[in-house]
């Protein structure tokens, strides 16, 4: 890879090569991969880019740590949709709003972006096998994403996951281990297996690869922008990964040129778990906590790139906010009402956080912001009923509507 | 609008102007959008189109019923992917197969297209509210694109409409009214409400302007395939709104001359309900069928544009192919496990047709063939775990889970 000089642990800076399979650093610190800007910058410019008509994550491969001979992988990955939305700019009272819709990938989430990444990955080391274990998103998407590219995978979930997602994974023709236990037994599991049998590794916590992939939802929002940043971007925050390729992507684009301010990261976490955000409200390091919120792609005790989200917190000089399950719910309506987007809970856990976030008064009309809704609400379609209520149920008969929706306070009109 | 001359019967041949609020004939027979292909071919040229960085439906708009001034839907609808399916033309012993999934839309079925066509037609048309009635999809795409656009809506579905659906529905903001009934009484009740209270008709049966929008999926297919038409596409037929805009797209593009033949459609049809296909197998008009087949979307026992539907398949020298929900349900695994692609029953319908074409020796080594995949299996989960199994549910131990798959006649390596 002419644009890769290595991979760097953020913990102790040793340096590795980047190989294919790279993984942790021996110290257990994750690794960074590093690039040469010097020479990205000499191939790549913003109107080589604004010709390219391939829409996918692969528009960007001079960013990508990956070799120019591995091809694109099958799914169409990335290049989601970015909406103004005056309406709930208004409605919270912010200058301008956007709604990067990553629900709108091929198995309806942003992971996608990392599963597509980690396929072509495993395709340069020549594996047949890939696994990972998940809340859900993780490895829907990776079941399709290697479904497509004719590789087998091994996934571990935790027996709390939606079924939506475990529905993909079955469909997809993963072999599926539901684990009788929380993420965090789950991930220790799928650790265990992962190096008995050699499978290439999907977790995004231990691959540094993944990140890469997700940092692509950053740098399509700076060109769907026209490279003018937003002051805030708000993203849900789990395991850590997410946040942390969206900052790198956005320090790759300053790093080369194309932007010349970086956004504040709003890092929303459910008030039922929030290690992250807890680390960064009281400047400590983090601590694990309980799992017990209905946002399950986000509900994670012991997140596994908090060295990475952390830090890409504080050096945005970013906001930590978090929300209670009514307050995701109560988003997941408003976006679906006012934008015609339809999230996950852990999806819309970022726009509520702006809500939030405006309700205090930490952001206001003199702010632009971006929210990503990082997964499709058909995965939890539970909750969702549970949030929006069931339909009128009647007889066909036009006197029993009036009055069923006048019971409802709506006058039929 | 200066590409379209008039609205006329299919059935007797008045012509009507194409005023935003068009519905059927006076005789009962639904109208078809006339052009003026020698207008078109003098606005739009192969080469132009190519130059449009708009992918969404409307980088078509010389070839829509719109008005100029009429700006696009909020929504991001159409230009979904057509992958290329080398492994899976090569099971089914084909020349060579593609799969265009429809399931990537904004709210995850093709009816988005039609949506969109209805909220700009309500718009040029002054309305503020819509309406339909539908067994889920053409529901939840017109709530959802209404929403975007700050539209208000009333929805019919029959009672049996999946729970994903629905949810959308309600989290989109619509007024949903879930008739105790079948799809013929969900239809009427609408029509009575629509009359009634004077909101725009979404119903694609009535209104001429939405098979337009769905022929969009032809028009994209046509251009992705660079103009050169395979031998067969195959869709899925309910209503029968869908295969005659797909028919009416290809007919277009033969009468501006970007195409120089027309596919032969494969009408895809559940043996548990399949007037449209008995007609054409019978060489007899159609006749109402019981409901009973898994594939909701495609359960229509009275298909509201058999008219068109008919004539379009028989123009076409079509197959008119019926699958069990058996033979459904293993096309959805099918397309899962060998291309990534997630489809709900009756969005894998014409897959399952195209193979059981193929095992009949209807088509063959000889033969190119395209698949739509009209919605994302997301929308019925129910199924879809019924068809593909649970998972492996085990505590987190290795032992526990090389047994577990051994039963299941899988050896873990």
């Amino acid at each position: 890879m002419r644009n890769v000089i290595c991979g760097r642990c953020v913990k102790c800076g040793r340096e590795y090569e980047a190989v294919p399979d790279l993984t942790n650093c021996a110290c257990g610190g994750i690794l960074d991969i590093v690039y040469d800007y010097d020479y990205i910058r000499s191939v790549l410019t913003k109107e080589k880019l604004a010709k390219r008509t391939n829409r996918t994550m692969w528009r960007y491969r001079e960013l990508l740590p990956v070799e120019e001979t591995t091809p694109d992988t099958p799914l169409r990955v990335g290049w989601s949709p970015l909406y103004e939305e005056p309406r709930l700019a208004e409605k919270l009272g912010l200058k301008r709003l956007w709604v990067k819709d990553d629900g709108q990938n091929p198995t309806a989430s942003l992971k996608d972006r990392a599963s597509a990444m980690a396929v072509a990955k495993a395709q340069e080391a020549g594996a047949r096998t890939i696994a990972c274990s998940s809340t859900g998103n993780a490895a829907s998407s990776l079941a399709g994403n290697a479904a497509a590219a004719g590789l087998k995978t091994y996934i571990f979930v935790p027996d709390r996951a939606p079924k939506g997602k475990v529905a993909q994974l079955m469909m997809f023709g993963a072999n599926v281990i539901s684990v009788k236990g929380n993420y965090e037994e789950t991930f220790k599991m799928s650790a265990q297996a992962i190096e008995k049998y050699g499978w290439y590794n999907r977790n995004a916590a231990i691959n540094p690869y993944l990140s890469e992939g997700k940092k692509t939802v950053a740098l399509e929002i700076a060109e769907q922008l026209n490279w003018e940043m937003p002051d805030y971007l708000a993203i849900s925050v789990g395991d850590g990964c997410t946040i942390a390729g969206v900052w790198k992507g956005l320090k790759d684009l300053y790093a080369i040129g194309f932007i010349d301010r970086l956004p504040r990261l709003i890092s929303a976490q459910s008030t039922g778990c929030y290690p992250i955000n807890r680390a960064i409200q009281t400047g400590q390091d983090w601590e694990p906590m309980a799992e017990n919120t209905i946002a399950d792609s986000i509900s994670v005790g012991v997140p596994r790139n908090a060295d990475k989200a952390l830090a890409a917190i504080r050096e945005s000089n970013g906001l930590a906010i978090c929300v209670t399950d009514e307050e995701i719910m109560a988003a997941a309506q408003l976006l679906g009402r006012t934008c015609g987007v339809f999230g996950e809970p852990a999806g819309v856990t970022g726009t509520a956080a702006v809500k939030r976030a405006a309700e205090l008064g930490l952001i206001g009309r003199e702010d632009t912001v971006v929210s990503v809704v990082t997964g499709n609400g058909l995965k939890d379609v539970a909750n969702a009923i549970k949030a929006a209520g069931e339909p009128l149920h009647i007889e066909p008969d036009l006197i029993k509507m009036v009055s069923g929706f006048a019971e409802r306070g709506v006058k039929v009109m």
